[in-house]
């Protein structure tokens, strides 16, 4: 397969859009795209999202937001893996670019979830789990990442204030994002004092129900040779970033199933797959955007992709090694706590996030890397899709 | 690319499966193509379904279905395009095996539609429409296909009788597929007495609400050589179905916005594209599985596909070619009439449909064949996917 690699990215700013529709949140997003990739055409549009038939009524995005933003009849199709969609569609569209089954392609995560109340969203996240032996027994997204934490506790891997760290990290680093929907710095404190929302997740600790939108334009890094289209497979980017690495693996849908509940096989993985295409080891790693769906997702993220040892994720939060100036940092643009988790588009955010670390363009975030690392997860970490990103 | 082959086909049959939940009809069509191929461990694989959010409150069925069917930790996503979600999840797994990616994909289509009230599947079906300026006016996919109806029968391209030759001829089909849905015959004045459901479409032209599930089986057709996983790639297949052509195209989502409704862009562009790329012209298919969603879209697809002029497609079921033995033989197995339309696995059913045909194994429907071309369309055709399978 040929090197894709990202040449344009879109980011539309994370907020309740009450008065932007679905497909006008993807529009925004893939017009600045390709502006920033300086293309006109492009030749498949791969979108990601979650719950547009259950939140917005209106499946079939695939066709309907290619034919929004005027593209002439391409190849376009939704993927759809829980809140790991962005990065399955991210997945698609690297394939079908390094493939060398089209030459330009477009990868949208988009999500609009506030337009409705609150128990159809609850209820909607919660269709990643398993709806059969989870959800009908009334159990919640919330509530499971709940008894993770508990156990993780428990077992004596971590203080509730070694969790908040995270959240604080978050909170930081989305200061400096101008897409981010909570740009405010809090205290471990503050998040310890938050309402309990299911013992022992407080309020501070859950990403916001939000809107959002983000692009990628990915393109083969050679423009010279064959291509499949008519159109000359152009674009205009100093500095494409390399996708060296991609992995898609899963896991039990339900905890119940798993073994051992606090290890992410998918993330293990994933993360093991992703780093050997990319002939990396987890200290060419200069930056994880790991999926912080709560604190206890991102400790247990760190541990099973190798940055930490059983039981030992949170530790990097409490030593600070997860901030922008330590030896791994995560979320450097906010993550879900702070940039907010539009649960489909989350993993095309999280490609334009690196995009804009590994371009030297993340301003006041920005940290030095020549090699990151994305991934989101899906359910509770039954999908984990991981991808290399390079200069 | 290397050549990706299908190498095992698994069937559920098109019933009103009550009893049978979502995950096991995709589980038993699975477990038939993977034993029809011989194989144990699989790759990756690719979901086609439209409704499992709405109508069986069932997301994220990558990996809810990887897990049930104990595979261990593979790739696994859901791909969707309304009606056409079979042919996009075929489309994506092909992309994995040729591209080298994965070695041995599964393809499953698989929708559940029977165990909700009318009104919710009718609802379901017409996400696949423009929400916000189709749906939003009350009008139904139904509808929708009836005013094309009507607008051909105005322009003087066909008669009722001869749209009314589509179902006969389906239906004579769907007598020797012991998985379709309706086996047995009806004749043309059935046809045209039976109940207006939206005028001038009556009901036994209409496609039955059903459940299904059928599954493929992709590996390269080299089985030597480099491969990246650590089973051996190996199959068993006497006659692997090499797919040879593989195309998406897309069209405005609303019927509203076409230069022409009665030309199915997308098709045209799907087909050209697929025939391209299989270097096959019109005269070298043997049969068309077309999606004979109602007889208009087989009548505008043959059309628009290049095997009728422009308002002449319904004289091919007027004269027969679309018979077993005749030019052009289309839904060689019952198509959506008969065989039913379990609306995302449509697409995986042509596909082993197809196989059956090409490997000479279609009992009293065999025809003489070595290349046929299925294709799949979503909503009004708002997305067209088409492949070229040889052997």
């Amino acid at each position: 397969m040929r090197t894709a690699a990202i040449v344009g990215i879109g980011q539309v700013a994370v907020k309740e859009h009450w008065e932007t529709s679905l497909r006008d949140l993807a529009y925004q997003s893939i017009k600045e795209a390709a502006k920033d990739a300086g293309v006109d055409n492009i030749d498949a549009l791969y979108i990601g999202n979650m719950l547009g038939g259950e939140l917005s009524g209106q499946e079939h995005l695939g066709a309907l937001i290619s034919d929004y933003c005027g593209f002439n009849g391409i190849e376009a199709v939704r993927v759809e893996a829980a809140s790991a969609s962005g990065g399955a569609a991210l997945r698609q569209g690297f394939l079908s670019v390094a493939s060398g089954a089209q030459d330009i392609a477009v990868v949208c995560g988009v999500e609009q979830m506030t337009d409705v109340l609150q128990d159809k969203v609850t209820t909607g996240l919660s269709l990643g789990l398993d709806s059969e032996y989870e959800l009908a027994s009334g159990i919640s997204s919330t509530a499971l990442f709940a008894m993770l934490t508990k156990r993780y506790i428990h077992e004596g891997c971590c203080t509730p204030e070694d969790l908040a760290a995270f959240c604080v990290n978050a909170q930081k680093n989305g200061v400096g994002n101008q897409y981010a929907m909570f740009r405010r710095e809090v205290t471990a404190e503050a998040v310890l004092k938050s309402p309990v929302v299911a013992d022992p997740i407080r309020a501070l600790e859950c990403p916001p129900v939000c809107d959002g939108a983000a692009a990628v334009v990915l393109a083969p890094v050679e423009t010279e040779g064959n291509h499949n289209q008519n159109h000359d497979c152009k674009y205009e980017c100093d500095t494409p970033v390399k996708i060296t690495g991609s992995a898609v693996a899963t896991d039990s849908i339900g905890l119940d199933n798993r073994k051992d509940p606090l290890v992410f096989e998918s993330v293990k993985k994933s993360t093991q797959n992703a780093l050997a295409m990319a002939s990396k080891k987890q200290e060419d790693i200069d930056f994880y955007e790991l999926h912080d769906l709560f604190p206890i997702a991102a400790a247990l993220s760190l541990e099973a992709s190798g940055f930490a040892k059983k039981g030992e994720g949170a530790l990097l939060g409490r030593n600070g090694d997860i901030a922008l100036d330590g030896t791994i940092p995560v979320t450097t643009m906010g993550g879900c706590k702070a940039r907010g988790n539009p649960v489909g588009a989350c993993g095309v955010y999280q490609a334009a996030e690196a995009a804009l670390q590994l371009r030297g363009e993340a301003g006041k975030n920005q940290i030095e890397c020549s090699t990151g690392m994305i991934q989101c997860i899906g359910g509770t970490a039954a999908t984990a899709i991981t991808h290399i990103m390079e200069v």
